[in-house]
């Protein structure tokens, strides 16, 4: 059960991101995220970072021609392309000439190894097939490139004919191939038929760099490349985060730990694993697409305990519930409030306020606990509020003071034809030390209105949250089969700048969860101030 | 390489979505959302739902007391806990007598196979754990319960000390479980690894139920799962979706059709994997989370190909570029909106308007797929917005007569006091040829006050309307970043008792979004009542 010690081994990494991932449905870089995204991946210690299908699009063009300028310490740039067509002579195809134009040292050409796909896509003999391989790669190599063949559907391939998949292999490593890709390219496979696959070609080309290119269409990919390392592949094909037509490439973000940590391979720079979370949320980043807070080691949950002996046991010995350590990978360990959760994450929240309950009576933390169980069952959601939280507490350890009394409100939304868009308003009357505030506010819409009066009103006060800002916005209807008159949950995030907290609210009507959010954003920030003030005193 | 046909060979399918699934951040289902959820998968053909952790909280003790009134066909529920405490007798472990108290024929517990936490987190002696695990199982059996020994950080344990991870799986069995689930609790198994392991259980257990429970922290849990069915066991525990804490359980929807398409291995009900996708987005829709586009099998993009040479070479033979026929798990292929994909949908539509569009204009086709395009940019989504579709098909093939003129509304929340509920109020102007109908109406809130206004205003001329009632309601910020400015998609789902057709609407504004879901609601029941009617003469 052990791994084995592979000391002088080292798997090469290679990145497809900037084609493969790009075909994705809606992840674009700009021009100059990509050569953001090639530096970034140069620091990590990636060895070769494919640039896009050469020629294809005026954007691939201009990247590898931007890159040219650029100085990367250890990754080499490679320009990506098919073998050459059917009908027409080597020199002739326009796709090898944008290959060369690209002006890397490494090229990688995609030719079919599937008999499937020779016959049905290409409408060529075996043989032909065979012929616009060796052609293509000799073209290349003759012209001073190294060459990755791209071994098409490989794995389907050989198994519909395993000696002629082979046979396309031979024929491009004969003709100076210095790389054998096989692909999956339908992401069918199961690990288990990868590795005996891979197994078989590592044994016919003992020699050569052979690489694994899988795809997630059966959510194995990742173990699929683990699988091929096993079997002795000396390179990993895949996408940062798991981008890619369809359901993705293998996530290289899962596979670089599992090399690193689990299988003592190392793959990226010295050191550099501990940037593994920044790498896959700058990419995401660049890619404009959110981070997926799941996701294996660098997801904002992939650490988080909700469950109550998980969190009790993770804080006696955090191995009991980690596979690695957070921190290895850049992460970091949370605990999140939720009615299975015990009383350690009370007592934690609690000194993050300043409030030691360890002092104070044991039955508070069962109240709190009562109180929390129950406000879960009537809609709230803690994990995102900590703000709401922690004024609960504060309030049930009555150590809360208002920080204003509200008289009342009105939200008026207001549309005067059909065409015309709806005006929101909305007045707010306070008293703060018994002083009295009427002010109005307009806005977007009828809270964008409320958060305007409020703020009005409020401001005058507490100067404090002149600069709060509302960074986020959550509806969630609980009981939608209740339709409109179903229960409205709420949750803003909020931020001064340095920093951000959440808050929560519900009732049957929106502006009145909302107005709780609010409320709660705003005392939330009077609470820390105040603490901040006293900590400097 | 061929797989075995394994025709005698079955492995049942256990659920843990209620329970381990429910402890995901984010992930709520409402009381009558959890039956829903279980009848759903007890047509699917799960064999065993696990209902939740008996009496942790209220709302897993009220599953417990609905589903004993509810009938299913094939599924069994389980009620899960954990093996006695330390320090009490068993007779007096509240947590035992709340497994009882659920009433279920079958029971989980959870104990400890590893060292490591029998020691650290226990805090007893190796023998004493053994005793536990003893004494709850005998406890439980004894009172007529079946009863799975969940044996947690199985294979951290066996790493440890395999032969004292192999004594718990013992003592549980001589107590009388009849399965016992190896857990992968931390999920840091690499795949040959859990094979491995599981290979040796099988060994020693061979008339036992041995199950697989794996967690994705790795980013394989679907791959452990699969080599576990390799290796022998004869039941997979999993998360529909991979839901579940930190990075989520294994996906049962990924692992089921590995099973039976790839792997020969009959698991659900006859005929019911084209369901896949549809268990798929009810149980996101009941969770409130939206569906992943790239989910394998079952998502949006899983089937997508990008125009170009993979499109054509799919219209020449899908086996090409597909792993399984996307009709198999009841998903579709699509190309990225093509004029050829897209064309045929805008004509399917209209056919269901009673609209020919093949004797209309083909540019119309054009630009009805530039318009949509328009309005997915602008955050529209038509997938469960049928009604708003067909409106604005209507609208473009210039058939459409509006059923009355807004004149304005104007929609009020008020509140008076600061522990004194929000009133809503709405009126709202219209005209029907030329005759004015001024209203107003009150609500739980804001949407549900203008919905009663409007309402009242139109039943007058279009009795047809009456019956109408609004089923669900749903709002997504689409633009979090700009907290109450961000665009609001508001979808509506109404029903006349008969019929159930989905509405649209997005603006900066909540109320403008739901005036247009809601005017497009009645709209097509106008549009459908009058088309009923022509059909009828």
């Amino acid at each position: 059960m052990k791994h084995e010690t592979h000391s002088t081994r080292r798997v090469s990494l290679y990145d497809a991101t900037l084609r493969d991932g790009m075909q994705g449905a809606g992840i674009h870089f700009s021009e100059s995220g990509r050569i953001r995204f090639a530096h970034l991946l140069d620091e990590f210690g990636i060895d070769f970072i494919e640039g896009g299908f050469a020629g294809s699009t005026p954007s691939n063009s201009r990247f590898f021609e931007l890159a040219r300028r650029e100085h990367f310490a250890h990754a080499k740039i490679v320009a990506f392309g098919s073998t050459r067509r059917a009908r027409i002579a080597v020199e002739e195809d326009e796709q090898l000439k944008e290959l060369l134009q690209a002006e890397t040292e490494y090229v990688t050409i995609f030719g079919k190894s599937s008999m499937l796909h020779v016959t049905d896509v290409l409408g060529v003999t075996a043989e032909m097939n065979l012929r616009m391989i060796e052609e293509s790669v000799t073209f290349l190599t003759a012209r001073g490139r190294k060459v990755f063949f791209d071994a098409e559907q490989f794995f389907d391939g050989y198994k519909q004919d395993a000696a002629y998949a082979m046979r396309t292999l031979e024929t491009a490593q004969s003709a100076g191939a210095v790389g054998l890709v096989l692909c999956d390219t339908n992401g069918g496979c199961l690990p288990h038929e990868v590795f005996a696959t891979v197994q078989a070609v590592v044994a016919n080309f003992p020699q050569t760099c052979i690489a694994i290119h899988s795809h997630n269409d059966s959510g194995m990919a990742v173990a699929c490349s683990i699988e091929a390392v096993r079997a002795g592949v000396s390179q990993v094909q895949g996408c940062i985060n798991g981008y890619g037509e369809r359901t993705g490439n293998a996530d290289l973000i899962s596979i670089i730990p599992a090399l690193e940590l689990k299988m003592n391979l190392p793959c990226i720079g010295t050191g550099q694993l501990q940037n593994l979370r920044t790498v896959s949320i700058v990419a995401d980043d660049l890619a404009n697409l959110r981070p997926s807070p799941s996701a294996p080691y660098v997801g904002r949950d992939a650490f988080c305990h909700k469950a109550g002996t998980h969190a009790n046991a993770v804080m006696k010995n955090p191995k009991t519930f980690e596979h690695v350590e957070p921190e290895s990978v850049g992460n970091q360990r949370q605990f999140v409030l939720s009615e299975q959760s015990g009383g350690a994450i009370v007592r934690q929240k609690a000194k993050e306020l300043g409030l030691d309950i360890s002092k104070s009576d044991p039955k508070l933390i069962r109240s709190v606990l009562k109180e929390i169980k129950q406000r879960e069952l009537d809609g709230f959601a803690y994990e995102a509020a900590d703000g709401s939280f922690k004024i609960l507490l504060e309030k049930m350890m009555k150590k809360h003071t208002p920080a204003f009394e509200l008289d009342g409100f009105r939200v008026i939304v207001e549309k005067r034809g059909k065409d015309e868009p709806c005006l929101s308003e909305a007045t707010i009357k306070v008293r703060v030390n018994g002083k009295e505030e009427l002010t109005a506010g307009e806005g977007h819409g009828p809270v964008d209105a409320l958060n305007e009066a409020m703020r009005k009103a409020l401001t005058h006060f507490y100067p404090e949250i002149e600069h709060v800002q509302l960074t986020d916005f959550r509806v969630r209807i609980l009981d939608p089969q209740d339709a409109t008159r179903a229960q409205t949950r709420v949750v803003i995030e909020s931020s001064d700048g340095t920093r951000q907290w959440g808050t929560v609210g519900v009732s049957e009507n929106i502006i009145e969860a909302s107005w709780q959010a609010l409320l709660d954003s705003v005392e939330y920030k009077l609470l820390d101030a105040s603490r901040n003030r006293e900590s400097r005193e």
